[in-house]
């Protein structure tokens, strides 16, 4: 009975510890972390393998808290076992009894939810927007086979919070791959936050649910510690065993375990305090007595495998001209025109073969973004993952990967990315070093139709240009290239860059505007044509149309200038200096819904106060299908003769 | 055999369609609409109850194509039917066969993807981004069943589709809410887009899971017209039997079915053209005629059912303190605080017993939203749709309630709607009638931190705000009150508007700032302090540190205007014919991330040229937990002493 009672009294001891350290924030959700108590202590003080004083050993096991509103207990775990936190710089250190007093306190890292990005390094990534852990301990999983380590990533899903889409497909993607490090634990305490959980959430059923998609499922007691280890011993020899399905542990658990007048309805996410806390932590104690909880054998952490994988390799990247050679695309290259999207793909495959750390991810479009070219390299095959038609798992196993050191590559259309937006916030919030690239973007898409266009994406991926991330770069840079030289170039430079980054490529096939000579980078702009009457700011596919538009102003004696705008953020000082030697005079053009480089362009003139005038010309109205891009461009106001006209009317040569 | 062989003549007629209609528009998908030419071909010729005439008759059943991009064959199937099309105002017609030419073009309503908003009625929803339509179909059966219709949704799946895990939120709730109306009908043809499906996908598997959802499952050739008839009759009888289970239909279907040289890897949505388009014809014609395909007795649609629902009731709504006073809440208000998110529960109740359409939908946290006062109310309470933890279904469900004529609300935190934008774009699409609340906006959440708070969200839907939708309205208001006055009369008017809104609300309580005399509208805003210096713009709770700051700018010698700019689209003649009152300084507060008001001011100034100057005040770091609202906004730079800080600066009487 020993382990058994260890256990029980350290589960005690944690959960008061809860009790307390949400008491003392005044708000949180103890009677949640009571129901993981039992489970947290036998994996972090006896069967995950790894050091408290260094959480983030390459090699070592993990815990991802997918029910991340349960973190108290994690943090008393983290407490008492003296896990070293803090950012190196500001001085790491050993986390103390002390510090849960701090919870949710701004000046604190021991945050609300889990936040590796404040110094919380046990996780790798933050959670609490609920669904999204299996999909990041799936990535995690992913990144430890590339590199040949056994860790194993234990997931804790509430029952409720099943209900997420994105679990399944993390299931599906786990069983697609055969990810059997991964041990995702179900905490089945049948309460949701605002009512029990639907049948359809049961224990039962979840189990049912579970073996249908190809997992074997064992069912505990979520509070009786032999079970779980021996779940978890399970769980570890299918790690060996090929025949062996991936395995669920699937736990009854008792939200407000030890203490009953904190179970049942009308609980979740209240701390006790006062009167209601004392009789918790003495019911608690009782509860104790009951089970027989005695601190009476040590507990320690498993040994870490000492396995440590190759350090990445980086080898110079090839040219766009060096690879479209060396993969075969000269012909496409002397037809003079090349899709941004195929650059996109160019770009990838020469990344994959230059950088080690370099993987890429699809949602079943990789024929369409050129994902492709990196998946039918035999070299690269293993670091390609096909994630289907789901793509918020496939952001979170980004996440995920990026937590394992590698640098992932996302790609499918950019309208489709607008449902793991969620996910996309969350890898930002965790620090995670993603390339998105959303592909057929804008009406230039055309034929389609606007199920599958990005039209409000700059905008809100603009809205992230607009704070600094943890590191203290802008938290995306957003890039939009207008031919394919620029797009090779800039999907190198995501590659370089440590942060998130978004690129956007178009569907149709392009003129090249650049050579191998130019250099672009994040946060750059390029001057196509110097003028003196007008400031012309365009991106992506209206670039070409702003050309055309430019031998028809010339015609008119107008003499305009032609930014390339590519990046966002970009150079505010230079483009107002531009817009100076421009009269004041502004015109943007971008082929998405308003709140992109328009807006951009406005906040600058606007906070500098000199008399500026900005024209922007964005997507007024919902688009349709067309057969070409000239189609949907006249039928939303963008052609070149619509550009003219606006000049013409911004500049006051015409009535309109 | 008359039966089998007449469906098979028309399915070899429309495939034939489908192949030379995506020729003529040299895009499309003939082979997704090959697999399902049988099942379309018993469904609208024969099992559906419903009228070409008039396709969105209240009582007919539905089809819901959530593989959008087959479309082709619904197209075809149409045309040969002679469905009415088009506009009211604009000309409604029939389809004519030769119509099927013009899809795709850009002066056609037959669009990529199915588009009612165009004019293309017999659907209900824009689809066409997978994983949707079984969500729209469940909405849509709701509906009927609280309007006491008894008609069948047929929602058609792809295999590769099924992978979003949005497909089994709705497999969960068409269980919980026991809408045996919904039959989702799995096309099993093996191939996605780039590969074949996941195993993960196969028919075998979505059985097991369909089953172990609780489904009955039934298997059958996709392309054998007695085995479809036979099922879909299955399916009818389980609506009549409280015993049985619901059904799900999984069809082994062939992708480019009739014609060998279009099958196997390689043909996703890629048209025939030339001889491969001949080759392909005449492999139709073999093909029928290996089938014995003859047309050899009428087909005829089924008649609708003449039920009809009752018309929809509205009724004068209580004010917000006659409503405060009903339900129990003059407490509240006496204390002189209150929550515009409870304002929110309060005017959602007032409007579900004034207005018998509007319906309420939650994701686990109506506790918090204040959603559960509808929940509560036992008169309403069927009209309640707890969605628990899976917010993408949630909001195609509001489009399918919307699509079956009623009004609905749905909330849950801000944060966790950032993962169903995609779903939110195609309701837009769709022209659906969806009120969205997106709660526990911005940083004054506080102590749960940055998982749980509504940040890029203002950026997003203020893109929105400059498109024009369907009907000519902005495609969304965006509303953001400052106090709960505001907040309950919003509420109300997003009723009253047809048309998509977003309202944010707050979690903490805020002062009241106005009375029940105070008229608020979509597109207003409200001079709360009228002054000469600076112009102030603000929402939501940073109109109530804007106050704060007032008093220490006053006590500067500062005579700031200060505007609650409660809306965005605003009028933006009467915010510059501000500005001009206040010298052109502008200072703009919010409490998240950029590309919001501040953009939204920036635009409107920028584009009238004189020379204002706009300072925004938003969050530029990514934030973290904090025990109260002033923490947070310290920490973000956005407390009154900032702002004042601002002010100044601004002014130039000071050097910061």
């Amino acid at each position: 009975m020993s382990f058994d009672s260890t256990i029980h009294a350290k589960a005690v001891e944690l959960t008061k510890l809860s009790y307390q350290m949400t008491a003392a924030a005044g708000s949180g959700h103890p009677t949640s972390a009571a129901s993981l108590a039992h489970l947290t202590t036998v994996l972090m003080y006896q069967h995950m393998r790894w050091e408290p004083t260094n959480p983030g050993h390459v090699s070592s096991d993990r815990l991802v808290l997918s029910e991340g509103h349960a973190v108290p207990i994690i943090y008393a775990a983290c407490a008492d076992l003296g896990v070293t936190i803090g950012k190196a710089g500001d001085g790491m250190r050993s986390m103390q009894l002390q510090d849960i007093e701090t919870l949710r306190d701004i000046d604190s890292l021991i945050d609300g939810h889990p936040n590796p990005a404040v110094g919380f390094n046990f996780f790798d990534a933050a959670t609490g927007s609920l669904g999204q852990g299996l999909s990041v301990a799936a990535g995690i999983a992913a990144g430890a086979k590339l590199d040949g380590l056994d860790k194993r990533i234990f997931c804790v899903i509430g029952d409720g919070e099943s209900r997420e889409g994105q679990i399944w497909e993390a299931v599906d993607f786990i069983i697609d791959f055969g990810l059997k490090g991964v041990c995702p634990i179900f905490n089945c305490n049948e309460y949701g936050q605002s009512d029990t959980v639907s049948a359809q959430q049961s224990g039962d059923v979840l189990k049912s649910k579970l073996e249908a998609a190809g997992m074997d499922v064992l069912q505990i007691d979520g509070h009786n510690p032999t079970q779980i280890q021996n779940a978890l011993s399970s769980h570890a020899q299918t790690m060996y065993d090929p025949q062996a399905k991936p395995v669920a542990i699937v736990a009854v658990c008792v939200k407000g375990w030890g203490s009953p007048s904190q179970q049942g309805d009308g609980h979740h996410g209240k701390p006790a305090d006062g009167g209601d806390l004392d009789q918790a932590l003495t019911e608690l104690e009782q509860t104790g007595r009951q089970v027989g909880a005695t601190a009476d054998m040590p507990l320690t952490t498993s040994a870490i495998a000492e396995k440590k994988p190759a350090a990445a390799n980086r080898k110079p990247v090839m040219s766009f001209s060096e690879a479209a050679t060396a993969f075969g695309m000269t012909d496409q290259v002397i037809k003079g025109n090349f899709a941004t999207r195929r650059a996109y793909g160019l770009a990838l495959h020469a990344l994959g073969q230059a950088f080690d750390d370099v993987v890429a991810l699809d949602a079943d479009v990789k024929n369409s973004t050129f994902a492709e070219d990196f998946y039918k390299d035999d070299q690269l095959r293993d670091r390609f993952f096909e994630s289907r038609i789901a793509e918020q798992n496939m952001i979170s196993v980004a996440a995920g990967l990026s937590a394992a050191g590698k640098t992932p590559f996302v790609s499918t259309f950019a309208k489709f990315l607008t449902r793991a937006y969620d996910q996309i916030e969350m890898a930002v919030n965790s620090g995670a070093n993603i390339n998105i690239c959303g592909s057929h973007a804008g009406i230039t898409l055309a034929a389609d139709g606007p199920s599958q266009m990005g039209l409000p994406d700059v905008a809100w991926f603009r809205s992230w240009t607009t704070v600094a991330n943890h590191s203290g770069y802008p938290a995306f840079y957003v890039l939009q290239p207008s031919d394919a030289h620029q797009a090779y170039a800039l999907t190198v430079a995501m590659a370089q860059h440590e942060g998130a980054s978004y690129i956007r490529t178009l569907r149709p096939d392009v003129e090249f505007l650049y050579g191998n000579e130019h250099e672009f980078h994040l946060g750059g702009h390029e001057v196509l044509t110097a003028g003196r009457d007008l400031l012309i700011c365009a991106s992506g596919y209206m670039v070409h149309e702003a050309n055309r538009a430019l031998e028809m102003l010339d015609g008119q004696g107008i003499d305009a200038t032609l930014v390339d705008l590519y990046s966002l953020p970009f150079d505010q000082e230079a483009i107002l200096d531009l817009a100076n030697q421009n009269n004041g005079m502004i015109l943007t053009i971008e082929d998405n819904y308003g709140g992109g480089i328009g807006s951009a362009i406005a906040d600058a003139v606007s906070a500098d106060g000199g008399g500026f005038n900005v024209r922007q010309m964005c997507v007024r109205r919902i688009p349709k299908s067309g057969k070409t891009p000239d189609d949907v461009l006249t039928y939303c106001g963008l052609s070149a003769e619509h550009i003219v006209a606006q000049a013409m009317s911004l500049l006051q040569l015409t009535t309109a």
